[in-house]
This record gives structure tokens, C-alpha cells and sequence, in this order.
């Protein structure tokens, strides 16, 4: 079975999450915006569903279609060994992904704190502002709390790399974009966070993922931007 | 077995989300925070728990201890028939109950557009900003959305009560609270949802938790918050 990924063709967004899990696991996908017929299509699509989704990504798993991105990799995580198969080791690891999640979302109002349906040049004297916190405290506050989670063990969950891992790998690499002065400042305080990121970038399948075309570099559109003048030297 | 909910004593906020399903359920749960031994206490023991949440409210369920919102919801919708049991319905029942939490976190940011540190007072102009695009844009986007799902069905999945009707209730009358002028004008276009509400409402469990003392009433401490600047009539 092939997998059908929806999700906005030209940005990593929150679909990169969804994305990473596949291509880690190996699995057959089609990234349909991007492949076959673009964002009109999925709309379409979406509109459809007798599960429809209140936006992007979403994933059509045989007669399956499940929405939200944590959601998602619940479900491929079980699929395809990427999260522990007891009660207790899934409820954890979900719990991580959807702190990931509320993460993710700080960043993106990091340069839209009035709204989205606003441009950003709109409200950029607000995101100057909220950056400012997102960087003084934000950051920290979860670096602090998935650094102690990691501790000395080889990924987030124990031993074994699982979808929160790759995830974590997602965010390090968007808030480098986005933030890389202030990241300059804040890794050194995260020393196994940072070595996490260098296992999962050098994970075969990361890495060939990484250096090929699939990989749409960040930009403007996405969650993570880099607008300097959220991140001042 | 009684379960131990950890949750910040004078407010709903995201708790009630939890309360909710635990008294529908007529589950027996102390809340340890107000019940047992306050805030402080509460964080001691989420520091030294092996599954630490980032914030509350956790839930400790025997030798489990589980944390995000939506993560419990799910856990306690498994264990007291309040989600479908096969898998296609339990991930759409979760992907609902995401989407909820997105709207809350949403409501939340019109009252603090730019940062958790700061007061209300220190973000007000940019609160006024942000509630009024959420209440032109966002309140309609998910009520439409929800509406859309709910249809002529009885719940939101269909013919059974879930955690996903009590979370919309919870939605609105938190909606209610904090801007009622917009949801006297918003309320005509989605008769479902306001139906649902009432109906939940009438349950006999929820309708004695309501009158009970365990419902802390709304105050602007909570996600709801009622500031007039941020409603006008």
C-alpha cells in the first residue's frame, strides 16, 4: 500500500513532520500536492472526507484518513516501529509529540501574533515582540524540559529512535533557520538535544532524504522564517 | 482505583477538559491540588515523575502517569466508553479532540497575544488586535468546521456521546463567558453546535457537577477570560 501525504506543496511546515516519520520508516508514499495536482486538488480532497480535516497535513492510509500532524505519527509510529508498542511507552511518546506540537505552533506566532489571515508586515512590530519572549523564555523552557527528558539517554524515548526523536530533529533544524543567532547563544546550554540532531541527520535514510529534491528548503512561507528582525546579533 | 488529576486549583483552563470526562464517566478522582495539598505540592511531584509532563494538567491512573490534554482525554475515552474502540474511529475522535485543543490555545492567545511573562496590562493593545481577528475570522473557521461534522447527527461521532461533545461544550460555554456579545451575534449560524451544547448540559452527570462546588466558576485567571475591551457589543 502506498501512502497519500496532503499537505501544502511549496512549504516544510508541519507536513515535514509527517514526512521525516516516512521517510525513516522506508515507507511508499506519494507527497500529492507536490506529485501529482497541486493545492487546489487537496482542498478537494479534503472537502470530501467523510473525516475531513480542519487544514493540511493529511494522510490517506489505505481506506484510512487521518488528519493532525501528532495524530499522524501516532499512527505511523505503530506502524512501522517508530514508537513503543505497551500502553504506557505510547501515551509517553504521544505526550512528547504534542508538546512538540504546542511548540511548533509558538514558533509559528513568533511572526504572526495578531493572526494569520494578517501578512506579517502587518504585525511586525507585535512579532518583534513576541519573538523577543519566545527567544528569552520560551525557547529555554522547553529546551530545558526535552534536555532533562534526553538526559543521558541515546534518544527521547530510551535506546531506541522513535517519531519524537525525528521531530525534535525538525525543530532544531527550523529554529537554526529561523533563530541562528539566538541558537548560536542558547546550544551550548543543550548538549544532548544538539547530539541527538547529529545522529538523526546521519541516519541513512535522513541523510539520502536530506540531500534530495524531496527536501523543499526552508523559506518564508513556512513555520520557521527568518526574518533578521526577529533575531536581532 | 481512584484516579489523581493535577491541575492548577483555581482555575478551568485546560483541567475542565479533564473534569469533564471523569465526572461524565462518574469516575472516582481527587484533585489533588485542591482537594489534597496545593500548587506546590503539585509541582513537586510533576518534577519527580519519569514521564514529567511540561505542564499541567497530568492525570495519575495506577502505575501510569499521563500528561497533555488531549493525550488523557484519549486514555480515559478508551477506558470508560466515552471513543469508538476500533481504530479508524479512535484516531478520528483524537483528531477532533486536537483540533479543540488548537482552538483553545487559540482563545488563550487573544488575551496574550505576545507572552506568558507578561500581565494583560502589558499586551493589552495587541490583545485587542488579535480578539478581534479571532472572533471575525477564527471562531467562525471552527465553528464552521465543527458544524460541517456534527450535521444531523446526534454527537459528534454519531450516535454516542465522547469526549469530543464534552470538549466542544466546554468550548462553548468558555466561549460564552469570555465573549458574549460576539456569540449572541455567531450562535444563529450554528444550531448544531448550540443544540449539542444544551444537550450535554442536561446529562445527569454533568448536570450535578455543574451545580456542584467541584465546578470552579470562570475568572481571569482561566483560558476564558471576560475583558470587555476585547468583545465590543
Amino acid at each position: 500500500m502506498e501512502y497519500e501525504l496532503f499537505y501544502w506543496p511549496t512549504i516544510q511546515g508541519r507536513g515535514e513532520f509527517v514526512r521525516l516519520a516516512l521517510e525513516e520508516a522506508g515507507a511508499a508514499y506519494v507527497d500529492v500536492a507536490r506529485k501529482r495536482n497541486g493545492t487546489a486538488a487537496m482542498m478537494a480532497v479534503l472537502e470530501a472526507e467523510t473525516t475531513p480535516s480542519f487544514a493540511p497535513p493529511f494522510l490517506k492510509a489505505g481506506q484510512l484518513t487521518i488528519g493532525q500532524t501528532a495524530n499522524i505519527l501516532m499512527f505511523l509510529g505503530a506502524r512501522h516501529g517508530l514508537a513503543p508498542r505497551a500502553e504506557a511507552g505510547r501515551l509517553w511518546a504521544h505526550q512528547l509529540q504534542l508538546t512538540i506540537a504546542d511548540l511548533v505552533s509558538e514558533v509559528h506566532d513568533t511572526h504572526h501574533p495578531i493572526g494569520t489571515t494578517l501578512y506579517y508586515d502587518e504585525q511586525k512590530k507585535e512579532a518583534k515582540r513576541r519573538a523577543k519572549d519566545f527567544i528569552a523564555h520560551r525557547i529555554p523552557k522547553y529546551f530545558n524540559y526535552f534536555e532533562g527528558v534526553l538526559g543521558a539517554r541515546g534518544f527521547m524515548l530510551g535506546s531506541r529512535l522513535s517519531t519524537v526523536d525525528l521531530s525534535i530533529f525538525q525543530v532544531m533544524e527550523g529554529l537554526r533557520y529561523a533563530f541562528p543567532n539566538a541558537m548560536l547563544r542558547l546550544e551550548p546550554h543543550y548538549p544532548a538535544l544538539v547530539a541527538l540532531h547529529a545522529k538523526v541527520a546521519l541516519r541513512p535514510n535522513i541523510a539520502a532524504y536530506l540531500a534530495s529534491k524531496r527536501r523543499i528548503p526552508f523559506n518564508e512561507n513556512g513555520i520557521f522564517r527568518r526574518y533578521p528582525e526577529l533575531d536581532p546579533a
